[in-house]
């Protein structure tokens, strides 16, 4: 499997645990099934495309591959049916989230490494890919963003760590192939950790 | 009258029953001019220019032709004026609602697959095109987004289905200058009979 | 030092005292570090972003300096450590917000201007780079926007009017290097004016 396979992989399972998060507070919030669908698609989708219109990927990825607007209406629809099972599940969506925190954050880091940004800027990016759909979820379902929450922080620090150590790895010419699981890994593990002692 | 022609006219029209309902918004939440402004703009324009960043038509419409700019200021100054008798005519500006919404819908989508956007995507920023300024309306107003709202799926719904229409249309080869107007129809009478059966 | 030089000190200025802003505000929440940093970044970036997204100048100015990413960084800092002094100095804050809304309206319209945008455009993006970052603060910290506000009128129509006078003084041609500090000193005063006659 090439690198480009294996990013295009991440991102679909990324995007498929994000859904699932915000289709999850979209029945939390006791919206419909057209407002869980718009839910799970901003969520998913929300911070790749924030990313790729910085960066200037036009038209974003999401609007490209019908895929990336397929899986979160899986992740809807799964949801929506198991959601009596699913919605006092909190912890289970936390994990969800934290794997797709990991995953994104590696994805947009390089994906901005890729369209020649700097390291800064593509350690945001990575942090914007991750964080950017959950906090458009909680700007549209009127929550305080969980991005913002004082009991929160190692929800965006680890992401914050990960990126700029993929950014610096790219820096020093490690290997990718390498460093972006490493990363991914770290950034999930970290979060779970933070979670684990609360 | 070109289609071009009949695409620009619609859309002004379109512009102005949004910038109406975004007005309406803002001077039932109490704002001044300004915020009356603002929000008929956003209302107005903000479904157009997500679409056009998405597609990367740069710089958006809105911001090329000064109509789109002036159209929505003689509807904030309508509503202004006319708000005794306007402000309690729930109805009418739901009626506007629906018919921008039936505009915005066959407009973004035409001009997304004039991007060479895939149908689902085209159908997708019609279906933006078309909510996406009530949706901002909405944050900006700090209402629930009347897009999530329980009893609103007949809001987004014909939308859904009016542009999945027309891209299959295009896909089918129709003539256009036929297909639009009666996906227009569609999604207005839709969303219209809709809101009569609650 | 050119006017090209002037223009991004000036933006440095801008982008530290919109940052103070929105750092304050997360203050106020209780927003923790990490919320602190954020709302400094989108407070000071959020208009100049939005502004360059819309003229299609990709990556975004804030994403290719690492200067514009680091004051705000250094704004959160002076915030978290100095805030049990500034946070009762609510007029200070209303000063800072002041000084960064006559230079973004400034530096925003002739960029925009410079991008080839006509002038109710260029004033348009003018007032949205200077009040972009705070409107998205305000929705962020789920805020009834500054903007929208009754009594803030006098906030956004010494904008309006400064972007108005600066598009309309390149249209006659008169000398930037003059017509731009004298629009921004007329925003701030017309603000300061504002604020005091309350």
């Amino acid at each position: 499997m090439s690198s480009h396979t294996a990013l295009v992989v991440l991102e679909h399972v990324g995007i498929f645990v994000f859904a699932i998060s915000g289709a999850l507070t979209a029945i939390q919030k006791g919206f419909d099934a057209v407002g869980i669908l718009v839910l799970a698609e901003v969520t998913a989708l929300g911070g790749g495309v924030l990313r790729d219109l910085i960066i200037g990927d036009n038209p974003p990825a999401a609007f490209r591959q019908t895929t990336y607007l397929l899986v979160p209406l899986g992740a809807a629809t799964v949801a929506f049916f198991a959601h009596p099972v699913v919605a006092r599940l909190n912890f289970t969506m936390l994990l969800f989230d934290a794997a797709g925190l990991g995953l994104f954050c590696v994805t947009g880091t390089l994906k901005a490494l890729d369209f020649g940004l700097g390291s800064v800027q593509a350690a945001l990016l990575g942090v914007t890919t991750a964080v950017g759909g959950g906090l458009l979820r909680d700007i549209i379902a009127r929550d305080t963003p969980i991005l913002m929450q004082k009991d929160t922080d190692l929800y965006s620090i680890p992401a914050m760590v990960g990126t700029a150590a993929l950014a610096a790895a790219d820096r020093l010419e490690l290997p990718m192939a390498v460093a972006a699981p490493v990363a991914a890994v770290f950034v999930f593990t970290f979060r779970v950790a933070a979670m684990l002692r609360h």
